[in-house]
């Protein structure tokens, strides 16, 4: 069925005009149908641009002009979003609409229904042989600077990611491994970073996949139940927010292995989620890197250590997939020590870096000096060669798996009334793994006026307006006398973190 | 140690004069000698000849010269092999002694000690980046005509092959899969199709790998034993060797998971196998094909078959690996029905087939007419997608997973006074899955004279001479008064197969 449902779409795609190179964004919940664009829109030599709906509205317009593409795929949900920004694409020829519930009206300007269109298309006798180096996805990370940066990967990058992550997950995987018996459902968005690739790796290896749809915890336990499934993926603050629900202890999750990465996996939330059976362990990897680099796998040794020590090493992002060379780096250049004390940024080489930033020439030499990726990421290396996050280099947070750019947000707090001066810092959360903290001073005259109420009331605006993210909104603010700088006179950003470390 | 061992092999060989692009023939048994030499060879972008020393002497010769090998690297058992041909060896500059046996005297010819060589060689600091279709491997095949052809496969290659290979043998994988936890021995030789590249997967893996020298059966099933062994790979032949030992039943094999390949692997055979406790399954490959293109693993829903439906699958040479294409065609180039009754030629694509026979322009276009690798063998497919061989193409017959080419010993017994024609062909043998029968006519007045241990002497004398492999040799001989012939006045063989095939 999945089969012949992409050969249809790909007829489909073929009657509106995609041609190879043709780029198509998508705003998509995680759904059978995003699976059979996954493999009809670069099936077929055009561009899938997995459009990221979480983003501020001013963004994911400033996305989709970026990316140039000619054909919108969007889920019903997005219709008002969709309408407010339509004639400002001035590349975008076609909208098909995506409906769950037939009986909405479908807006004048639409020229498809997603499911019609696929159904009545003849379908392609196959999908075509191309250089494997063809463009097939295209989407955009918020990583370290405000604006948004597009990265792309090839048809060859996708497929190597997918062979070599298999075998990260089955031959080299703890718990026994996944593989053909599992049932895969994600649980990080298909829209971000391929759902960690995990869709190609459950097709290639054809078991069955559970796609949620929009997310809802409660749901989602249902889902777990009613369909067993085995195995899935998400950020801590996901994971956290299943347990949190009240139905929990009503479901059995003991069959159920997830990886978490995107932040921190805390062992304590390691620990709660071990408690109620679910076999959890780490990854990582960026937006960049198409995303998989690591899997904190046992190693066979590992096994028979106790329960404490396995979780530990269980919650790190753990060691290099096949064909991914990873080196941590002091400031002089130098690999660190591996004695999980030496610091130093984590630098990768693989098939499937991004091998640019879209347009972008300056950020991409960045991104690549030296002929290594730079993930911004600052690392220990144990004895074994697991690697461990302890900071960043950028000046970035991260929320709920989500990015949120401090000097977007202090720039955007500046023109506040009576602001003189703000400085933005991530501070630990339990919940989210971090969150922002503004730290102001004011103008004179404004210093016994201003009040964290002023400044978000100031701040929704913008997340009205479609240009600030709602989860950015900073929980809390300091009122100082002064911001402390550092010699270049630019906000001293780690003494500030230090202080307000216990804050939160 | 492997990693040290091969960066000092690196750099012996650097001092041996050998650069990018220098071809080295290597003799040896399976050993971590030859594993070290899989790695330095090609990981400083020379290229490995793995020569076969089961080939008679003048092809032995045949293939070095063809390969141009400057470097002959050679176990001591060959000391006899080499020394007879090393003054028609024109390209070889340098040869390398591998022993095993300190205490044997070293020919004046000799230029190197193996390990006195790798252990006094100053290591290479790493192995160098290169152009990822840079030639890693070299081997000969005699498949199909008289005369070993090459076949060559790069870097990329092998790599693909060993990402796909592995994500067959664990994900997808029967009996529980085959992973980090198993312990691997290789029993088809590491000079044929890369030991089926099984050390490149276990290497890749990080798992204990235990190899058994020149093959020895009861010292194979001591090996299982001590070494507790959990993963091999074979012909059907020496599957019967090791179940045909006296030791057998002192020796627990319940833990043993066996890829049977290189010939079919016969109902009977599997059952004696699996009333061992041994898990048999099937694989196919060519060495054209580097050389894994299917494994015979069960579909989760076959794992609830009873098991003698179990068997009849696992025998079968299975199903695709990943980014192999298969299609058996009939005689029109349509793809036959999956009903496992339409017969048709194998033809293949992935990305590891060879590209063409080395300097051989005629037969590798043959070999890749339209687009496809064309395999010579004939089969039928079931409706799971599962391929069976019924037959083969080409006039070659194999016999304990060596091939005999039939017209090569016509040739040879034509020159037998007395002898006006003669055919060969394979009849199916229990133990050998096909040995040749010649079928003989009689040049008029011998029509009394001519005897099978006639033929067999005239024959034993190329054996001696080095022209013919000593498996080769007929065990019997029909002697006719007309050989029947096909329309194009060529044998026909199709009818002599029908008449001899309960001869045996």
């Amino acid at each position: 069925d999945l089969h012949q449902r992409i050969l249809k779409l790909a007829g489909a795609l073929l009657n509106g005009q995609v041609k190879p190179g043709t780029h198509v964004g998508v705003i998509e919940w995680d759904s059978h149908r995003y699976l059979e664009m996954y493999f009809a829109i670069a099936g077929m030599g055009a561009v899938m641009h997995c459009v990221n709906p979480g983003l501020a509205a001013e963004a994911v317009l400033y996305t989709i002009n970026h990316a140039e593409d000619e054909i919108l795929i969007f889920h019903q949900d997005f219709i008002p979003l969709v309408e407010k920004m339509r004639l400002s694409l001035p590349t975008v020829k076609r909208f098909i609409l995506i409906k769950d519930d037939l009986s909405i009206p479908v807006p004048s300007w639409v020229n498809e229904e997603y499911e019609e269109w696929l159904v009545s298309a003849a379908p392609v006798l196959d999908l075509q042989d191309m250089d494997e180096n063809s463009l097939a996805t295209l989407s955009y990370t918020t990583g370290t600077t405000g604006k948004p940066k597009g990265v792309f990967f090839s048809q060859r990058q996708i497929t190597l990611q997918t062979l070599s992550d298999s075998i990260a997950l089955s031959a080299l995987g703890s718990y026994g491994g996944i593989n053909k018996h599992d049932i895969y459902m994600p649980l990080t968005p298909m829209y971000h970073g391929h759902a960690w690739g995990m869709p190609y790796v459950a097709t290639l290896w054809g078991i069955k996949q559970v796609f949620p749809g929009k997310y809802n915890y409660q749901r989602i336990l249902g889902l777990i139940q009613k369909e067993h499934i085995t195995f899935s993926h998400c950020v801590p603050v996901i994971l956290k927010m299943i347990l949190d629900r009240p139905e929990i202890n009503t479901v059995d999750l003991r069959d159920w292995k997830v990886i978490v990465g995107g932040s921190t996996l805390s062992e304590s939330l390691a620990s709660e989620a071990r408690a109620k059976g679910i076999k959890v362990f780490g990854g990582y990897g960026l937006s960049e890197t198409c995303p998989v680099l690591t899997i904190a796998n046992l190693k066979p040794f590992m096994e028979t250590w106790e329960d404490e020590k396995q979780l530990s090493w269980l919650t790190r992002p753990g060691f290099s997939l096949p064909l991914v060379y990873i080196k941590v780096v002091n400031e002089d250049g130098q690999e660190v020590k591996a004695d999980l004390k030496e610091t130093g940024e984590i630098l990768v080489r693989t098939p499937w870096c991004t091998p640019a930033y879209y347009k972008e020439n300056v950020l991409s030499d960045e991104l690549w000096s030296d002929g290594w990726l730079h993930t911004g990421d600052v690392a220990t290396v144990d004895a074994y060669g697991y690697i461990k996050i302890v900071d960043r280099l950028k000046d970035v947070i991260k929320s709920g798996g989500e990015w949120i750019v401090s000097l977007e947000l202090e720039k955007l707090i500046l023109q506040c009334d009576g602001v003189a001066d703000a400085a933005v810092i991530g501070i630990p959360h339990e919940k989210w793994g971090e969150r922002p903290l503004a730290i102001i001073k004011a103008r004179p005259g404004y210093e016994d006026n201003l009040t964290h109420e002023i400044i978000k009331a100031h701040l929704k605006k913008y997340v009205e307006a479609g240009l600030l993210a709602a989860w950015a909104l900073p929980d809390s603010c300091e009122f100082v006398k002064e911001i402390p700088l550092t010699g270049a006179g630019k906000h001293n950003k780690k003494l500030l973190r230090e202080k307000y470390l216990f804050r939160a």
